[in-house]
């Protein structure tokens, strides 16, 4: 049992498609921590992504944004959905996202990718070369390329030129490489930068700070430095030698998402981005899966994960996360199992069922 | 038998590590079908990469760049290797290879990621997946972030802060995709574009010029647009479901890379780089592999499947390209294998014993 008793505020955003199923859950189960560990949780929902844009216009309203500036913790489902993949709409799901990463100035994402035995078989990777991964990601989320200048002209041709701005600063390299070193200490002690420092301005920068940070602050870690290229092939070639790896926004981006692959399903991998201070904000990384919307058929443990490190990470509850973390377990090991997670043939639960199973686990 | 008599000028590059001794097996495959279908190919011999510098100061020598404007084609081997690596060092083997796609306009980058029934269980992939694979990448070559502005600022503060700029013009958007489109008429008729439009404006135009090229001057492809970490996630979760895939050079370079593990050994992928018009560049994919370099053990087979592009795009002889594609695959049905492709056990033949097979089978 914890010896704080903790007052927390916490923020869902449900999202659309099984968002709201999946953060339903995620609540239950931290609602249920509250009482078994003897904090005091309290909850607000507020919209985010297409259903703020119809009822707002704005996929994140000042409202959301306000009450976020003012949550402990932030719990996110899913934003978007082919309603409003319109490219030319005025504004897009997605755009809410970006501006809170921003605002908030969530400039760490972490993304752990851990594979369960049970899974093995249906990693798109033979079982000998996946089995044992567990890597954690941690990608710069509030700069380079994403939040860059960017520009359209037209020229006197009648033709276009478009241009996007990949950039960083010493500070902004500095914080994020000190979030995965320090993750990396608690971990097997060995950290991975990646960049293109071979073509790129910015990766040189991002090269010489990065090894400066680690050579003076955390001269134990096993260090190095692979070019984005490469970690694109060694991520399905030798996935179980990496521990932590470093990368900037956009290197993350196809990083993260191709290790999201090999677990042999999303369903089961959170993520969370955080800033220096303020709350931090915690999601499943699958999306929000429109085709099954409503069904109740959704896979929660994402969500619940999430949940976890928004207990450790935002809370400091390192018992209580575990604790979840281990229910999860416990319930995947009875061989519980939604339908994303189930062989052809196998029983499998409901986004309910399951997360009163973990409830019960916990 | 050719009814075209054709006398080319071909410049050999040789580069660093292995490159000389697969360069060797790729210029008499060449001499072999000259001989046999009565062309007549010249070869001139030229410094580039690590070598380069050694000797020279330079990565691509100005004797070394005119000579391949002179050429009709041009066989690369591989450049660079430890000797080079030092990131403080005034110029890098990679330089020459940025230079020269520059200076020869060689804006479109073809890949053919293709699987052989017999490396199938080498692949990090399971069969199933794998099996079937046949996609054929376009990156663009000389342009986006790897030649837009860069700078290294130093701030007020003692921090520095690096820009690199993604920029592309309708132009060069333009040339790129009727080049994939034309690949993908004579292949399956599927043509994918690749870009981050959710969050670019470079990738923006990019989309929009793409969708108009296609609709406008090739409306009978089936034509789909992926984002770019969306198809790091499919090209290891269904890499068999594409045909011709097109997109920039920074997420070409990410993307054929991870495409290069798919079939079980980069020692059979050949690359291929061409301009509008002027000589085009040939080579084998793999690097310089200076562990290897000398033992007489590397796989010439890529490079030799790059000396067949060389004869179909750049000199119009699409049977001599076909009769050495052919020859290769008779070798490798004969159960002959290089060092990189065979089974623990399995007898292995040299780099010239290998480039003797494939003159015999031809
Ligand atoms: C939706 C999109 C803007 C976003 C990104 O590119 O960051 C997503 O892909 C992610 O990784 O969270
Ligand atoms: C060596 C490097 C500059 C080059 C690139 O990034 O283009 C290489 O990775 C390639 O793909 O040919």
């Amino acid at each position: 049992e914890s010896q704080r008793n903790v007052n927390a505020k916490i923020v869902l955003l449900p999202g659309d498609g099984i968002g709201p199923e999946v953060t339903e859950e995620g609540r239950k189960i931290l609602v249920e921590v509250a009482e078994k560990f003897g904090h005091k949780f309290e909850f607000e929902s507020h919209p985010i992504g297409g259903n703020a844009i119809d009822d707002f216009g704005d996929p994140l309203p000042e409202a959301t944004l306000n009450a976020c500036r003012n949550a402990d913790g932030i719990l996110l489902g899913a934003v978007g959905g082919p309603k409003w993949d319109d490219p030319t709409a005025k504004t897009r799901p997605e755009a809410g996202l970006l501006k809170i990463r921003k605002e908030l100035g969530l400039f760490a994402n972490l993304r752990p990718i851990t594979t369960h035995e049970f899974l093995l078989d249906s990693s798109p990777l033979r079982r000998e070369i996946v089995e044992g991964t567990d890597i954690f990601f941690v990608r710069e989320l509030t700069g380079g390329i994403y939040f860059g200048d960017s520009n359209l002209e037209q020229n006197a041709d009648g033709s276009e030129t478009a241009t996007s701005t990949m950039v960083y600063s010493t500070h902004e390299i500095e914080r994020v490489v000190r979030v995965a070193a320090k993750a990396a200490q608690g971990r097997s002690g060995h950290l991975t930068s990646v960049d293109k420092a071979n073509v790129l301005e910015a990766s040189r920068l991002w090269r010489k700070v990065a090894e400066r940070v680690v050579r003076e602050e955390f001269p134990d870690l096993k260090y190095d430095v692979v070019l984005v290229d490469a970690m694109a092939m060694h991520l399905i070639s030798r996935p179980s030698t990496f521990d932590v790896v470093v990368t900037g926004n956009m290197f993350g981006d196809i990083l993260t998402d191709e290790g999201s692959m090999l677990p042999g399903s999303m369903g089961l991998l959170p993520s969370a981005s955080l800033g220096s201070d303020g709350p931090g904000l915690y999601e499943p990384i699958h999306g929000s899966a429109p085709d099954i919307a409503g069904l109740g058929i959704a896979n929660p443990l994402a969500t619940i994960l999430a949940a976890a490190m928004l207990l450790r990470h935002s809370l400091n509850l390192d018992d209580e996360a575990k604790a979840i973390e281990a229910a999860v377990d416990a319930v995947l090991s009875a061989g519980h199992r939604t339908k994303d997670l189930a062989k052809d043939g196998e029983v499998s639960l409901g986004t309910i069922e399951m997360g009163q199973k973990v409830i019960e686990a916990l």
